[in-house]
Formats: C-alpha cells, sequence, structure tokens
C-alpha cells in the first residue's frame, strides 16, 4: 500500500541524517497522498540507521491508522492538522535543529536580513504563539497544528510563501510540495536561523549597522526563484 | 569475565568518538553488573583506536581491581561512588565536550529553556559546587562523586529526572540504564547546552525575549517521554 | 569546445561542496578564456551530485549563450561584469557561505585582524554598497556586478590585491586566476570572515583588547606571499 | 638521511588535516633530532594531499638547509629558534586554527578556566607581544622566535609547563617531546580556545558567574597529568 510514498518518506527520513538535522531519533517526515486521503509518516522513537521503508505507518486524514506494525511519530496530529489547513502541501518535517530551535526558545520571528533568506521566504519565519496549560493539557500535539493555522491566519501569511515555521519553546517545522522538498526547507531555515544570529553578532559591534533586508530586494529574490516569472533553476 | 558486559563498554566508549564527544584519549564510559556487584571501564589514557574490548577493566564496588592487565581511568572512583548511591544506574560517561564544559566552568546550572531539554530531564541540569582545597587534596576523584551525590540530595533531584550533571570548573558526568544510555545521553546534554547558549544569544537582542519552559509544557513533555503514560517511542 | 576549461570549471565546483562552502545548488563557479572571448559556468539550480562538466554553459562577453543545453546561472551577468572589467582574473566565484553571508547581511566591511587576513588581501575586504531599488528592478544581475565595479574603483582598490568582495544583504564574490585559485579563495575568505567575528567576540570581554593588524605587519604578510620578492611557497 | 623523522614529521602534518587545523596549505610541523644537531621540516606551501615524506627539508640547528628538493616552510626561522632555545622539545606545530587565532588576534592570554585546561598547561597560555616595525622589517620569522623565548623567560614560564604559544595578530605554537605531541597539543591548545570563549559567553549573562579555576585545583590537575606522582594514563 503506497509503496512508492513509503519509499520516499523513509528517504526523506535518512536526509536529514545526512544533512546533520538531527540526531538519535529526534525528528520526523511525512507525505500525502491526496487522491486517497492518506498519509505516511516515520515510527516513533526508531534509529534511523534500523529504519527501513516498512516501518512506516499510513494514516488517514481522520488520525487512524491505516496500516504499519509500529506507532507513529507522537507529533503525527500536528502533520495531520496541517494537511487538512494547508491544502497545497504534500510533505511535511519536524526537527531540532540546534539555531532554529534556538530563535524558537527565545520566542522570536527570523527576520529576512539578506538575499539567503528571501530566496527562501516572503518575509520574516514566524515564531507560533506558546500553547497554554490548558492547550498542552489537551490534544496537545494537534492543539500544536492549530496554533500553526491560527498564526499564518492570523498574520495573513500564505503557507506557499513560508515554508516554515518556529513554535515557541519548541523548534521548526517546514512543509513543501513533497517530502524531499520539506527537508530542503528544514535544512534552509537552519542555514538562515544560523546566518541571521550571526548577522546579528557581527552587526552588533558596530553601531552605523543597520539589518533588516530591504522590501523591493526581498521581493526581487522571492520572485526571480518562486514568482510568476521566476528565472532560477531550468524549465 | 564479563564478557558481554566488557564488549558493551568497548562499544560505548567508541560511540563518544562517533558522536564527536571526545578527542584524544579524554572521556570515559562505564557499566556495572548489579548482581555480581562488579563494574566494567575504560582504562586510563589509552587512544580510542587502539582500545579493545580486552583492555575493559573489571571492579568491584569497594574499588578494588578484579581483572585487567592496564590501569583504570583515573576517574573510576567518581564512577563507584555514583554505583553505591544511584541504585538505579546502569552506566556512567564523562566527557570534556564542549558547550557542557562551558556551562561547567562558567558555574551554571543548565536551564530548561524548550522541549528538547524537557524531554531529556526534568528541570535544570545542576552545576554541582565546587570542590574545597581540603576535598581536591584528599580523595579528590572519589570527592567529585561525594560532591555529585550531595547535590542531588540537597537539592532533592533524582538521578532519574536527571541524568546529568556539571562539575564545577570541570565537565559532565551522565548516566542511564546502561553504557548506551549513558554515552546517548552525553550526546543531548552537549545538544542541551548548545542550544542553551544559543538561545541565549538570540534573546539578548530583543529586550521582549523571556526565556525558560512553563512548568505546564516542562510537564507535559518529560512525562510524554518518561512518565507513566508515556506514549513516545514502541513499546 | 573548451573541453578542459569545461572539466576545469566542473571540477572546481565541486570543490564548493566538499569545502562545505555550499548546500543544495547553492553559489557557482566560472572561468574564463582570454583569446577566444568566452566563458564557462555552472547551469542554474542543478544539484552538484547530478551535475557533468558536459552541463557546463558556454558564454560569450557579451552575455549571448554559445553553447549549452541549460540555462547558465543566474548570477551570469554578474560575472560578465566582472571579466569585463576585471582584466587579470580567470575564475569567479559566488557562494552563500555563512560568515561571510553574515558579514554581508550587517553591512561591514571585514577588517584586517592578523595575519591569516593578512596572507589573503591588502587590506579589509569591501561590503560594496546595497544596490538601489532602481537598480534592482532593472538589470538586477548586471548591476550587482557595476556595483563592485564601483566600490573598487571608487576606494581604489586594485581586484588582485584583493580577490574578494561581500554584496550588502546578499553574499560574496570571489575571483583568482583560474577558478580554483577562485574557489580557493572563497574558503580563505571564510575563515577569515569567522576568525573576525571571533576576534570580535574574544576582544570584546577585555576593555584594553585593541584589534586590528599594524600597517607595517599587514604589508610584511601580504608582500611575503604575493610581493616581487615573495618567499613564500616554492618558484 | 634521517628517514624515520622525515616519516614521522610527514604523518604528523597529515594529522593536522585530519584533526581539522589547517587549511590548503597552513600549518606546517617540524621535528628534531639532537643528536645529529638537525631538524625535518615541511615544505613551503605544498598541499597536503601531494605530499611525501621525500619532501620534508633538513636543516641544520645555524639554519642551512642540509637536504632537500624544495624550500622549507617559510616559519622555518622561527621553528629554528625555538630548538635552539627550547632544550627538551622534539617536535614543533605551527597553524592557523581558528579559535586559537581569534585569540592571537585579540592579543589575549587565554585563561586557565577549567580542568581541561588545567590537565595542559600549568597556568594561562600567553599571548606574545607584537613584534616592532623594526622586528618585522628585519628578520621577521627569527624575531618571531625571540619574541615567544622573551615572553617566556620574562615571566618565568618554562616551556616545559606550557607548551603553547599565541603570537599577537597571527597565530599559535605549539611543541612537545616529539612532532605528534607537539600536533597533539596543537589539537588541545584550539578545544581549550574555543571552551574559554564560549565560557566567558555564558558566564556573561549571570552577573554572579565568576570565571577562573582555583589554584589548587589547578595544581591537581597538572600534577596527576604531569607531575612526578602523576597517575593519569599508563605507566
Amino acid at each position: 500500500m503506497l509503496e512508492e510514498l513509503k519509499e520516499k518518506v523513509f528517504k526523506a527520513n535518512l536526509l536529514l541524517v545526512e544533512y546533520g538535522l538531527v540526531v538519535l531519533t529526534w525528528g520526523n517526515v511525512s507525505g500525502v497522498d491526496r487522491e486517497k486521503g492518506l498519509f505516511v509518516i516515520k515510527p516513533s522513537g526508531v534509529p534511523y540507521d534500523s529504519l527501513t521503508a516498512d516501518d512506516m505507518v499510513v494514516m488517514d486524514l481522520n488520525g487512524n491508522k491505516v496500516e504499519g506494525k509500529l506507532n507513529p511519530s507522537s507529533d503525527t496530529p500536528t502533520h495531520l492538522e496541517l494537511y487538512r489547513k494547508f491544502d497545497d502541501i504534500g510533505g511535511i518535517v519536524h526537527t531540532h535543529s540546534s539555531w532554529a530551535c534556538s530563535w524558537a526558545q527565545a520566542g522570536r520571528d527570523i527576520p529576512a536580513y539578506g538575499t539567503t533568506h528571501a530566496d527562501f521566504a516572503n518575509g520574516a519565519v514566524p515564531c507560533a504563539r506558546g500553547l497554554t496549560a490548558e492547550e498542552v493539557g489537551g490534544e496537545y500535539e494537534l492543539n500544536t497544528g492549530r496554533v500553526i493555522v491560527e498564526e499564518f491566519e492570523g498574520r495573513g501569511i500564505s503557507p506557499s510563501e513560508c515554508p516554515a515555521v518556529l513554535i515557541h519553546r519548541h523548534g521548526p517545522f517546514t512543509w513543501g510540495k513533497d517530502p524531499f522538498k520539506a527537508v530542503e526547507n528544514a535544512l534552509i531555515l537552519e542555514e538562515v536561523a544560523k546566518m541571521a544570529s550571526r548577522t546579528e553578532r557581527v552587526a552588533a559591534i558596530d553601531s552605523h549597522s543597520n539589518i533588516g533586508i530591504e522590501q523591493y530586494l526581498l521581493d526581487k529574490h522571492y520572485q526571480r526563484k518562486h514568482g510568476k516569472n521566476a528565472y532560477y533553476g531550468q524549465k
């Protein structure tokens, strides 16, 4: 069942290790089959070096396990909520990558400081508000997804314009048109988070430094890569 | 004698190198056999790439060498004291990993800033007080163990709730149910220590940042992984 | 056509990955054949691990594609402008390496703080002014090249004395007598940028620290490696 | 001639690459044969991956080349001066490793902040004064050696108690009983320099932090590893 998607999700999970975005059993990747209304996700707490494509768990969009011997990732309800509300995404990634988590733990949006960021997202990467005691005490992982959706709707950000979010005190979720693109976005987010903190450090020495990309330059880079007339890459 | 445990302790020592937690001959791992009242530890000052399982040294819980051609780690009395007082632990690790040592040298507890930390320990990782001149001049390594135990007892922390400690001006010790779990905890501690310092750096730029995880979120993450009704991982 | 140069440019592009200066499809290297008036550049947005020498694109110095199935790097007009105005350079590199980008995003020149820098460049590495909205809205990549040339001319810096520039809010370009030397300079720039930021951090703790290399020591190191009577290396 | 020493010096040079202490052609290792009054050193500016044991250059202690097709390292006169004045050392290393250079560029001694440092050196690692314009304009590399010796003599530090020095605005030299031990000390110095800066960063957040190892703890660690009654390691 969904053998091809399982293989993709499996390989995308291994890429997290190759890119240095996870240690031990941390992190998870999922991918959705919109036609069938099913998604495939990494099992919970299984070491990457013993993982197989067959270990992947198949879920429906009501949160029921459809196939799989193992428990799905404990973050499954967050993935579920994002698939339900963000129509255009095909893959989701969660990691505890160090720089992205550091911004999340500090509770700060990652500001757009340069073109590396602008090639990735059309504005700051939002840090969603923290969950209340009630939200944590209830359906915690589902509520995490709800808070992400609320944050994007409240700020008027489209998930296609910004493929990443930080959860306050927690860490990043990223997405993309498929599981590989979601992993790629997790890697870029970590680079952008690292560069933003280093930019602030370098700028702090010089009182004339004035950081933050100009809107016209942000637009230019975002559009040349993602816009209607994009000319980065091959057709 | 204890061939299986020696093999485990040997392999766990090599993991320290693989995880980038040690250079040269730094660091050591031990494992205990509670039934026999014996523990196995790395020999002192032997390079990891020439180490064999046979080089492991067998000690009893009175501190006598029972088997082995080589001298045990100079930190052996610290391990001994922890095995005597922390009944439930099966393996111990000492490293000089850079971020954990930096917190130890600064003499600060590592605060719980987020869920990565909460998945690991049920509160701050304590930095034990420095040893006095008398304690250093006497049975130094044994006294190091005593100060760790004193710190946990004095603060009312159970070693099962927090599998790590920092020794002031020195570095970390971690433990677990077996040598592999103790190494895993050494790796997590280093990640948590790095992330905590980066969080402080990111937060320092923004006067509205307010760092430190909420108690209810700490509890939730600690319990979903380690509590009675834990649902992270497989059964 | 230009098979040897294509092979060199291809290999130089792979060195960017080996040196850790790029992730994903970021970065590009080109090399010029001055006699034929042609240059060879990486195609846009192609992953390094599927890249072949045959994928390299041949351009003339008027900006016309002369050979190649793929689109050239979107930064091609910047390379073009540099080849036209900097007569002595044979290869050009653009990366988004983290430390160099952090200085670029902060809008600061990298000051000459020590001999590692002096072995590389005869003074600070300039951060060129940001492009205006008009320059970004027009021929953006070409204007990027023009701003670099303007910066070097305005400050009276010869491109042979300083093989690197930072573009405000963007990142570095480096060059050299051939594509390999340009990649080498991209690596050195990243080392120098990292060391400069760390130097500022170490110095910030001690109010007596007074950073910035003395002119006579800068001259000595630059000249012993690059001057008429250079005695570093082999003849 | 001196084939065994050449082989050792060659291998020790390659270790610099393996340990991540050098990039490109940076850095050099030498080793001395005290009986013959000769030392062997890396040639200048040769890439590590094409280096052979045969490329090593043999020098006498008057600074004359005795054997070798290539030019010796441009830093050879510094090595020479150290071999002449520091009687007990058998190998010398120079690198531009990032953290050690950052302290050198900031012009600061590396303070003894903990036991990692105390296991290595019996006090702060000194940063030697900068060379004057006259010293740089004259026999620059020889004068670098003289300034190191002056610094150790002026401060009453024995080279056996502290196997490392920083040169202001430049970088580190380390030494040891043979070339391998000198490389080991270059690696430890880099770890210690990194940890010291991170310690200052962690401590800076908490006004109660009071950094700097106690003298009795410094003595204990230095002596347990290097003293008459040392008990670290095997006999």
